[in-house]
Parts: structure tokens; sequence; C-alpha cells
């Protein structure tokens, strides 16, 4: 099959894309590199270097025999976009390239507004270049559990029956997202949905947990194929940020009373789960949607886990949650397609742990504990750091004061 | 109370405004005066004159003594708006400023994000500017009906009460809206209800009907008062589209069977409502959401309104539907909660049909019938009419195919 995976730099797009070319698939990957750009503007690295894009792919040409074309651009940039997709003719499209992270959607206003324009747009230009290019090909976007939120019955995957004063229909399943990334990937939902009805686009959406993880069996065939590892407090992923400090002798960090339930899973899982939607593709003109985790822990459970498992003396700082959520909830959230599309899955034990642990134990002198702490909070509310460009708009007698602009990283 | 109308140069901004004013509340307006450059761009124009904003202005301040403040720019510019809300210090801002066309949101690729990066990055930067000036400003937004769709069951306001596998919850209300519009309107009440839930702000969702008339007490008073007439097949709405039909001799446009059912409201209903969602506003933390429409329709039950209310024989066409969109549907929406708040509707009746078609008989010898063709088609799929720029990013030795880039207007 001829797959094309945008945001095939990033720490689950390339071992995606590894994954799909040792299976045999003919892989093309799309990234503006946006990821990287994220590290330099936070200040951050990834904890296991990683190279840059052309020496990985031609690091994979020569372990593996096999290529992988890639393209560097932007999916802002329809016309960039939909020369790809017609240059490459790709059977299916694995979306992951997005903005993904929630704290960095909170960081102030130009953030926001960033991860949503950047998020919908290229999901926009998306679809309209599969719609002009050949409506047959698979999309499969990377969504997010964190789309439903934590509501107070069952989570069902995507659609739920709903029988109200005396009549049955079911409906989008209701969303209440948690940040402005987390909204983008509702509006991306509404958008690509609108797309399958009117067009006959065929799509599949994968509502995915928390990952954790860094080595794939493709990852760790050469350290140039490496991918991601991720600690900090703004993209870092909250289990392997427990390892991350655990192995560093630092306090895991839990935010609030620590019971708030996600569902989860493990990287390989991920790649497993693209694959299987991949092979059984959605029919022409249907929007379905797979949970793709495979178990829920609440914080403290996870945090346990990892004092139980790693040798030593850990501690646990509850910190005041940043974010705004319900810290005691109900969670209980369906996850059955993928399993019955052959999902067996890699579950979270002492053993995953202490093999996380070690990866960072290789590279524990690169850890910079200071970008663990949580700085960016839900309640503040900032605009942003640029300067107010001129208003030629205003009238002539008008003035115009500036909103304030101060920085919204709060000190711990 | 002061308020401040966002979009206050357009069809029902404008003669809210007056409204507002000459119920003794100190008004601001603010507009990008996008509206007229649509005109420009479509080649329509409002059948009724209309005039400049600042002229309109000063005509108010001679006929009523009162002033309206008025901002020319763009709530995509976050400085600009901050800074005219910190300005004016209004106690409620009226949000009428987005593009408000279903068509021509589905002109194209060009038109689909222009829509939706224009509704979504102003509404964000809305609240943004609310939050950083002052929080208690009480956001009074227009929605839409058509973010519900047509689901098979009641539509409840904002909000459905959902019992599901032996527990329950209210939660909001699922959409399947029908445009990139209605959806950009999707995504406007998920960021709104966000920030309400974060930051606290208080807000009131209009899911409007579809609004049909032209005069209100206000706009009657001097020509210069005149708000908008569209009957064009991209902004026009249909009822004011099948008068000018009937009172020119052009038959009435009917797209499909005409079994499409939709809430309607009076011009002058949508004052009162707005007024009425001010005087009693949402909580601090609030989102509410008010279904603001006063009867339902289907559209050819209008259309025999329409045949039945004037002289002479008048012809329905039935056109091919441009939209995609259920012909045939159950529709029952609840709009209880604005008549709670003691709103007196002014219903549908051969008397309002003839005095919007004496505003027509006034102006018919402006009558364009070719903009009434509805040329925008649903199914039609094209990405917009600039060329494609020069493409830094491909690496040497691709090429770029360009993409189909022929308009999308399907002659009829």
């Amino acid at each position: 099959m001829r797959v094309l995976v945008l945001g095939g730099d990033g720490y689950l797009g390339w071992p995606t894309a590894l994954h799909l070319s040792a299976r045999g698939h003919e892989v093309a990957v799309l990234d503006n590199l946006a990821r990287r750009q994220y590290d330099t503007e936070l200040g951050t690295s990834s904890l296991v270097p990683i190279r840059d894009l052309s020496d990985r792919v031609d690091a994979w040409s020569r372990v593996s025999g096999r290529s992988i074309t890639s393209y560097v651009g932007d999916l802002v940039d329809f016309n960039f976009l939909s020369g790809v997709v017609e240059q490459f003719a790709p059977q299916a499209i694995v979306h992951f390239g997005e903005q993904r992270s929630a704290p960095y959607s909170m960081i102030d206003r130009d953030h926001a507004v960033y991860t949503q324009t950047n998020n919908l747009v290229g999901t926009l230009n998306l679809i309209y270049a599969i719609a002009v290019n050949d409506p047959n090909i698979h999309l499969v976007k990377l969504g997010t559990m964190g789309e439903y939120g934590t509501p107070n019955i069952d989570i069902e995957e995507g659609f739920i029956e709903i029988t109200h004063n005396g009549r049955t229909d079911t409906l989008p399943f209701p969303k209440q997202p948690g940040s402005f990334y987390h909204l983008s990937k509702v509006h991306d939902s509404h958008n690509i949905a609108f797309a399958c009805r009117v067009w006959g686009l065929r799509a599949t959406d994968l509502n995915q947990g928390i990952v954790y993880g860094q080595e794939t069996p493709e990852t760790t065939l050469h350290p140039d194929l490496a991918t991601r590892l991720d600690y900090d407090a703004v993209f870092g992923t909250v289990l392997n940020r427990f390892i991350v400090q655990a192995v560093t002798g630092s306090p895991l960090t839990v935010y609030g009373k620590g019971r708030q339930t996600r569902g989860m899973l493990n990287i390989c899982d991920t790649l497993a789960c693209v694959e299987l939607a991949l092979l059984s593709p959605a029919e022409i003109g249907e929007f379905r949607v797979f949970n793709q985790f495979t178990e829920s822990f609440s914080i403290n459970e996870m945090a346990a886990l990892v004092v139980e498992a790693l040798p030593g003396s850990h501690t646990i700082d509850h910190l005041p949650d940043p974010r705004v959520e319900a810290e005691d909830h109900y969670y209980r959230a369906a996850h059955t397609k993928l399993l019955d599309l052959g999902l067996s899955p890699h579950l979270l034990d002492g053993e995953v742990i202490r093999g996380i642990a070690s990866v960072v134990e290789t590279h524990r002198q690169l850890v910079d504990p200071s970008v663990m702490r949580p700085l960016v909070d839900w309640r503040s509310v900032t605009t942003g750091a640029q300067p107010p460009p001129a208003s030629p708009w205003l009238r002539a007698g008008q003035t115009l004061v500036e909103s304030p602009n101060e920085f919204s990283f709060r000190s711990l």
C-alpha cells in the first residue's frame, strides 16, 4: 500500500513511517519540522538525540534497504500539499501533522490561535487535497481521547444512540475538550465528518490516549533511527516524565489530586493500530471513530507503578493542578473496535517501565530538571509576547491602549 | 448599559445597534466592512440602498439626537480589538462579526478556509480580549440553528440530558452542521464554552433561525438608516428571495423537494431577543444557549405563503438541491427560553409578506435576476482561484504538479 505520513518527522509519525516501511508498504513522509522549532522556542530537546529528517531517511535506507520519500513543507500551504498528494498518489494518508500539546496551546493567545489555525487549516487543506486528487484515499486522522472530556456516562467510540422524547437517533458523541489543542481536534473531527458526508470521503478518526515508550522494533535497529523522548512539562507525556523524574532522583510531579484518569497505550500499539486501520479501510462516505488506547490509569496509579518498578526511593509531589479539569470523575470508555480488528495490546508493567528507564539512564546526563516544571497555567490569561502593531484602522482622535502583554509563565 | 456591537455595519448588526441606542443604551459598533467587500466580489448589492457606516452614524445622530461610536477594523487583529474593548469598556458585547453565508463558505477551498479562520480567530481574539480586559463582560454571540443539523430527535437548547448504561449526564447537544460556515459556528460554540468553564466568562449563544424582513422601527425613521435587503443566492435569506422573485415575476426557486424545515424569525424579533439576552445576562462562568426562532416552516410552506399573500400568478421552480441536506426529515426544536424572558413574537403572515413586498416594489428596478441562481454547489470540490505560489520546500529533483484551479461556479 502507498501511504503518506503527515508529521512523519515527529515522535509518533517517524516510527509509524518506519513500521509501515518495514511491513512492505511504500511510504512517504511530509513534515514542516515545526516540532523541532518548538524545542528551540521552549529551550527543550528530546532526551534521546534524534537525527535530521534527511539523515534518518538515509539511515533507514542503509539499514533496511527500503526507501522513504520525504517532503518538507507545510500543510497550511495548499498547493504544496496538493502537489505532493498528486505526485506520490497515496492510497492512504496518516495525519499526525498537527501541534499536539495542550500546554503549548494554553501558553497565551498567540499559541492558542496558532494551534487552532495550524491544525484546522492543515486538515481543511488535506480534505480538499484528497477530494480534488483522489476521493478514494483513506484518511487516517489522529484525534485524541481528550476530545470527549470526562462525562458522567460511558464514552462510546465516536457516536452514541440517544433516545429522547420517544424518538431515537445515533449522533456524534458530545465533546467537552479541555484545552485549545483538544478543541482543535474536535473542530477537525466535525470538519472531516462533514467532508465524508458531502463528498463521500472515507476517514478513520483515531481518538488516541496518552502514549508512552520510545523504542519500537525499527527505531532500535540503529541509533540514527531513534524517535523523540520528551519529558518536559509542555510536550512530555506523563509516564515518560515520571520515569525521567524517578531515574534522576527528582520528585514525580502529580497535578492536583492525581485521580484524573486517562486512556493510555504503548508506542508499539500506536503503530499497530494505525496499520490495522489502514488494512481495513473505512467505506466510501464513512466517517468512523476508533478509541485508540488499551488501558486506563489514574495519574496516581501511574506514579505508583513507576515507584514500584524502579529501584531506589522516590517522592511524589502533588502540585496545584495547572489545568482546569475534574480531579475526581467517572471514567469508562469503550475501546473494542481496534481489538476486533486484531490488536494485541502491549500492557503496562514493571518490565515496560524498566525498559523506558534504561533508555533514560543512557542519556541521564542530558536531563534538564527545569523543563519539567509546569509553568503554563490554564487560568492565567495572557495575550502573547509580540509588540502590538500600529493600528491604521483607528479613527483620528481615538487612541489605542496596549493590552497586557506580560508573558504567561507562572513561576512556581 | 454600554454595548459594543461587532459586525455593527451588517444586515442585523446595524438595526440591532439602532434598536439598543433607541432604547437608551450606550452603543458602539465595530466592523471591518467585509460584507460590503463580498458584494464587490460577487457582483451583488443590497436591494435597498444603504449608506456608508459613517453616514449612517451621522444620520442616526441627526434623527435621534443619540450618538453611536464606530470603530472600523478587524476582529482578527487582536490589538485593535482589545484596544477598543479597553477604550469603550462595554458591559456587554453582541457578536455579529462573522462571515455568515453557507454558500459563500462552499464556493471553494479559499472561501472555506477564509470563513473558518475569520470566524474562529475573531472569536478566539474576542474571548481573550474579554478575559484580559474585563471578564465580567457579557458575550452575546450569534450562532445558528444550523449547528444542530436535522437529527431524528427533538432539538433542545444547547444541552441534552442523556441516560446511557444506567448513568445520566447533561451534555452539549450533538452537532451535525451542513456547511463550512455552519461548522465555524460549531467551532466557536465549543471554544466559548471552554472559555466560560476555564476563565469564568459569561456567554449567551443565540442559535438563530433564518431571519426575514428589512424594516425595523428605527431603520424606517430615515432612508439613510436603512439596513440591507439581500436576495441573491449566496447572501439572500430564503423568504426575502422568494418575495423578490414573486414581485418581479420570476419563478420562486425551491431547492430539491422543498420539505427542508427550518426555524425562522422576523428581523424585529432578532432585535428583541438580543436585548432580552442583554437584560438578563448569563451568570459568571455560565455558557447558555437559546434557540432564537419563533416558527418553523418548510421551504414549500414559505413559498406557498408568498404565493398566497401577493397578487398575481406565481410559479415555483424546483431546482436540483445544490446543498447536501436531508430533503425529508423530522424537525422539532425547543425555543422556550426567550419566550420565558418575555419575547412577544412577530409571526409570519400575509401582512408581513406584503410589507416586505412593498419595500421590494420601491426598488424593483434594481433587481438583478441573475444573482438569484444557485451557482454554488456543495458537491463540487474546487480549490480556489489563486495561482499556486512557488514552493521553496520541494527538494531538488521533485516537481510540483499544479492542482485543479478552475473556479467552482456551476452554470445551470
